[in-house]
């Protein structure tokens, strides 16, 4: 069956996403019955593309890939491009708006009113952007509620690591007591480094930089802005909370001395970026700090880009989950499975 | 929304099962509005029970703890205990079988009986039965596909720690290409305790039988036969094989001794039995045999009692997860599960 998708923002994420869709195309229909057709794209940089029969996928990736203007793909297109994304999102009747615009950790904008917009037009949403999820959950789920329409966003923790949607689908009738792990990939890759390789933290950030992990300005992920935002998220959405971001404790790990990393393992322990939040009584508990664990722990082990996390619930005890923590096709993945689950819960895919 | 539910078999994971319903009632029925009405019980050694009005839980865990008949709670329902509980499946109207008999790994009977009936009288099933789904999955398949019911065996590997119900729900659109994993507690307790403590395997094996973990006789666990029919279970399902038990090699970890995993472990490996099965042009290789993993490896470090699994898929990469392989809650949590999502396939649950 057609689905009609509007992308919104098409950067690293987009183009996963789309590079899926032209990938497994045929899979996608033969499993699924599933049949994307984007028919309209809108980015604040390469400007709008509108087109009511389906744009080629592969042509519009061509486009992307060498940085043109998505006005190149089709001239009409043109005179679209004095319109913002939320002009777009009014326009078109889309059944699901993926959105993976830029994020902005502090305000949440402009992601968020462009998801607001969405879902006030009775569309699905789709998104991997932390800022809109942990700033603004409450409010924008219960938009989708009254709208009855989804707002998934798997790739907001962990990138496609199942996180919500083994909450949702696999631990039915389970009740999750506390949540603990490392998701940050650039700070835990710099931690093994200091140890594996007895790199200072400033060479093993300078590593980080070079391969791509980390940015150039490095605050977000070493000042654990990152980690906080997915706890926050995490809290928010699998405890019902409405926890802003300073209730969260918050330290990072730029403290941290290779000397204290030797010292450390030499004891038996090893220093990770841990996040966690846990409920009791109804009251959310969280934080994000540097913790020295014992190298038994499974969370030590996860070394390098890796994320993991631990769930602790009444009937299954722990169990953990370990995958990628970011990347193209990873978080690319994580809005491919969420389209199809919207799909699968309004049976407009096979099962 | 009342289902209709009958008990074929009642001992640890049916009690377990059934104490679950009992302590999460209220939680079930408000998150959910999930009522379960258990109509029928048929228990090889404790005999039947059929009430059309449902039988009362709590006084039913009260006969099952004192090892009474089943017809100590309803003496009308003597006159059943002549009937097999093929005949009590073909007599109740249930909407689900939960079949939790014991396990036969060489001939899966009486169990695949139990399921092949509840499926040709449209009933649902639910499983954690290793023996008919290793044995017979492909023809219990396309029967429960030809009367439009479905047929779910979390509980078939790792007790309830999502599996099966994590490829079906989290993992659309990916790919699986490989599974590898540790799927037996007590072989990797005793390996573990060879490690850590220097015991001896008869002396680990001895703690694993004072500790409920081993059998009086251990031989389906530490000669494999236990991970080798995970091991078929994961293979057929997930990559659509038709393998039987000769088409997988299987070693068990009885030759090992307490030198070999003190000196391998000096070398920085760790003995592990580990089960994979992978698919390659549509060919299928599967095999469990000890395994020495380097102790960096996430799998080299899942101690004790703890399962874990690999899946290696064309999207995501490498995700793990890990988590309890067995015990009375955690399996009766796997058929839990197993029915509401059978529910909410069928939006007979809130969602």
């Amino acid at each position: 069956m057609e689905t009609k998708i509007e992308l919104i923002g098409c950067g690293t994420v987009g183009q996963g996403f789309l590079e899926i869709l032209n990938n497994k195309k045929e899979f996608l229909f033969k499993k699924y019955g599933f049949i994307p057709k984007i028919i309209a794209v809108s980015d604040i940089n390469k400007g709008n593309l509108i087109d009511k029969n389906g744009i080629n996928i592969s042509t519009l990736l061509n486009v992307l890939e060498k940085d043109g203007k998505l006005s190149d793909l089709n001239k009409e297109s043109e005179k679209y491009n004095n319109l913002s994304a939320v002009d777009i999102i009014k326009k078109t009747d889309a059944d699901i708006t993926v959105e993976v615009s830029y994020t902005d950790i502090k305000s949440g904008e402009p992601a968020t009113s462009y998801i607001r917009t969405a879902l006030m037009m009775g569309k699905h949403v789709v998104t991997s952007n932390k800022g809109p999820i942990a700033l603004y959950y409450k409010e924008l789920k219960e938009l989708a509620d009254s709208e009855n329409v989804h707002l998934k966003f798997e790739g907001t923790v962990m990138s496609g690591t199942p996180i919500f949607n083994l909450i949702e689908n696999t631990l039915l009738g389970d009740t999750i007591k506390s949540i603990k792990g490392i998701l940050n990939g650039t700070t835990n890759f710099i931690l093994t480094k200091m140890e594996t390789d007895g790199l200072t933290y400033d060479e093993a950030l300078g590593l980080a930089q070079k391969l791509g992990y980390a940015e150039a300005d490095p605050t977000a992920d070493v000042e654990a802005y990152d980690a906080l935002a997915k706890i926050l998220i995490l809290s928010n959405v699998v405890f019902g909370g409405n926890l802003k971001l300073k209730d969260v404790y918050r330290e990072g790990i730029t403290k941290i001395t290779r000397e204290d990393v030797l010292k450390s393992l030499k004891e038996g322990y090893r220093y990770k970026l841990i996040g966690q939040t846990r409920i009791e009584d109804g009251k959310i508990f969280a934080e994000v700090k540097p913790v020295k664990l014992s190298v038994k722990e499974p969370l030590s082990n996860v070394s390098n880009a890796t994320n993991a996390l631990i769930f602790k619930t009444d009937l299954l005890g722990e169990i953990m989950i370990q995958g990628p923590g970011a990347g193209k096709i990873e978080t690319g993945f994580s809005i491919l499975v969420d389209v199809l689950d919207v799909l699968k819960r309004r049976n407009k895919i096979l099962q």
